[in-house]
C-alpha cells in the first residue's frame, strides 16, 4: 500500500452507505454515512457516494488531492475489472458503470468496485481473521448466506463477477425452494433465517421445550433462541442446533473440497456463538473432508471485523494494485 | 512456450504411464508407455518415468540436452508448487518428492507435477475444447467424477493441492454413501458407475424395458445402455437418462455458482453422447443459474482430446512458467 496517500472505503447498502477514510498508516481516521434509496436512481446514488468520500476527507481535513482512490463494496453481481454493476435487482441496476460515474464526480480519482460480500471477505483476509493466510473464504450467516473468496490475497470474482455465490450451491437436490430459482441451496439451511424457521418449527413440535420460555411469542424467535436453550440442556433445541451445524458443515465441506483454502472465516449474527458453534463444525468438517486436517491443515475461525469488514475491504480494494 | 526446446508430458496411472515428446512447434513427435505397479515402490517408479522421458527422446532422436522439461500428471493429492505427492492412497505414497526424484534421474532437467485430472483439464484448456477461454472447469465422467479447475490459464490447486475435488461435493446431504466418507457426493450420481447402477436398478423395476434387449445380461450394462434405449423411445430408459442429466446439471450449477468459469468441459465415456447429453444439460443449467446465460455467457462443451488430454496437459505444465 502507498505510504503517502489516503484512501476511502465505502460499503453500499439498500438503505445507507457507510464510508471510512484511511490514513497512509492504514488507520480509519473518519467515518460517515449517507442514505440510499432505489428511487433516486443510479446517477444520484453515484453522486451521493462521491459526496460521502468528500465528506470523510473534510471531516479529517484531508484535501482531495491527497486521496489515492476510493473502493466500494456494493450488492449485486459486479464486474470489478470493468467497474460495472452487472445486476443489482433490488435497485433495478443493470450494467451500470458505477466506478466511472463516481470517478467523474471526484475529478478523476480512481474508483474500484466489487461485490459487498467479496469486499467483506477481503477486509477479513487483509485486516481481520484471515491476516495469516493468502487464501480464505468468508461465509456470512445472515438473512442469506453470503460468501467471498480470496485467492492469493485478491478477490476471486470469476467471469464478469459471477463467482462466489456459495449461498446458492445446492446441498439437497429437490430440497427447500430458494429465491434464486433452485431448490436445496446452502442458504436455505445455514442462514440465520433458516435457523429461525427451524427453531419455530421445533417449538410447535415440542410444546414443552425451554425455547418457549425464551421466546413466548414465536415472532420473537431469533438466531440465538435455539442456541440459548440448547446450552441450558433443552433436547429439542439441541436437535435444532445439531442439524444446523451439520448443514453448515456440509456446505463448508463442499467449498473446501472445491477450493481448499487455508481458512474458512465465519461471520454474521450466528457466528456470535463463537466456539460453541465452531468446535463441532471443525470436528464434522475434519471427519468428512476428502483430505483431512492431518494432511492439509485448515483453520475454521470467527470473523473479527463485524459490520466494518466491508469498509475495510473496500479500502484494501482501493489501496492495492 | 519456448520455441527451441522439446518437452515431455507424462500421464501416470496405476497400471501404466503414457509419455509424449513435444517439438518446439508444439507437435507430439513420439509416444510410448511403461508399466507401473504399486509393489515396485516410489524410487523405481520415478526411475522408470525418467526412463520413459529418455525413451521418447531416443525415439525421435532428440538429445536430452534439447529437453526443456518434463511434466507429469499423477493420481492423488499433489502439491505442485513443491513437486510433492501429498497422498496417493492406491500406491501408498505419502509426501513423496516425485519431481525432485525424477529430475535427479534426468541429470537435473526440471520436472513439474500436478494431479492427473488437473493435467487433463489443462490439456483441454490449452489445446482442446477450452482454447478460447482463460477460465474453464473440466469434468470427467468415468468410474468417478474427476475435475480440474483452470483459472487464468493455470491449474488452480488450492492449498497443498487439495482443490478441485468436485466429485466429492455433496449434492444430497445424507444421500448415497461415497468412498470418501461423506454421503451424497456428486460422483455418486453423475459418474458412469452411478449411471450403470441406476440403469440396472431401472431394468429390474421394468422387466419390459428395451434395455433388456440391449443388455440381456445385466452384467453387460454400461454407460451407453440407457442412452441407446432412451433414443429408441423406451420410457424407463428415458427416466434414467433424465435423472442422470438432472444430477449432472445440479453439480455443474454448484461449480458455476462458486467459480463462474467461462466454460464447463465434459469428458469421459459418458460425454460420448455429445449433444444428446449436452443440450438438456445446457437448458437445465441456464434455467437454474444464479445469473443466467443472458447476463453472463457460459459454454458447456464436450472434451476434445480424449485419453491424450493428460499428456497434453502435462506438456503444457512443463513448457509454461
Amino acid at each position: 500500500m502507498s505510504t503517502e496517500k489516503y484512501y476511502v472505503g465505502i460499503d453500499l447498502g439498500g438503505m445507507s452507505a457507510k464510508g471510512g477514510l484511511f490514513s497512509p498508516e492504514g488507520k480509519m481516521v473518519a467515518k460517515s454515512t449517507v442514505k440510499t434509496c432505489k428511487e433516486e436512481g443510479f446517477a444520484v446514488t453515484a453522486k451521493n457516494l462521491a459526496g460521502l468520500a468528500r465528506e470523510v476527507c473534510e471531516l479529517a481535513k484531508v484535501p482531495l488531492s491527497q486521496l489515492g482512490g476510493v473502493g466500494v463494496g456494493t450488492p449485486g453481481i459486479i464486474d470489478g475489472a470493468n467497474g460495472i454493476v452487472v445486476a443489482w435487482t433490488n435497485f433495478d441496476w443493470e450494467n451500470v458503470p458505477l466506478a466511472a460515474e463516481m470517478s467523474k464526480n471526484l475529478g478523476g480519482i480512481p474508483v474500484k468496485i466489487s461485490n459487498d460480500a467479496n469486499a467483506a471477505a477481503l477486509g477479513e483476509a487483509k485486516f481481520g481473521a484471515g491476516k495469516k493466510f493468502t487464501d480464505s473464504i468468508t461465509i456470512t450467516l445472515g438473512t442469506g448466506v453470503g460468501s467471498g473468496i480470496i485467492i492469493g490475497g485478491k478477490i476471486f470474482e470469476g467471469f464478469r463477477g459471477g463467482a462466489g455465490e456459495a449461498g446458492h450451491m445446492t446441498l439437497v437436490v429437490g430440497g427447500i425452494p430458494c429465491t434464486c430459482g433452485r431448490r436445496g441451496c446452502f442458504e436455505q439451511y445455514a442462514s440465520a433465517s433458516a435457523l429461525i424457521r427451524d427453531t419455530k418449527k421445533s417449538m410447535f413440535e415440542h410444546k414443552d421445550s425451554a425455547m418457549w420460555k425464551i421466546a413466548p411469542d414465536p415472532e420473537e424467535v431469533n438466531g440465538v433462541t435455539s442456541f440459548t436453550a440448547a446450552k441450558e440442556g433443552d433436547k429439542a433445541a439441541q436437535e435444532v442446533v445439531k442439524n444446523y451445524i451439520m448443514y453448515l458443515s456440509e456446505g463448508i465441506l463442499n467449498l473446501v473440497n472445491c477450493f481448499r483454502p487455508q481458512a474458512i472465516i465465519i461471520g454474521g449474527g450466528v457466528s456470535g456463538q463463537g466456539e460453541y458453534l465452531l468446535q463441532p463444525v471443525r470436528k464434522y468438517v475434519d471427519e468428512h473432508l476428502f483430505v483431512g486436517f492431518d494432511r492439509i491443515p485448515l483453520s475454521i475461525v470467527r470473523a473479527q471485523l463485524g459490520n466494518d469488514a466491508g469498509i475495510w475491504g473496500a479500502y484494501a480494494l482501493a489501496a492495492n494494485d
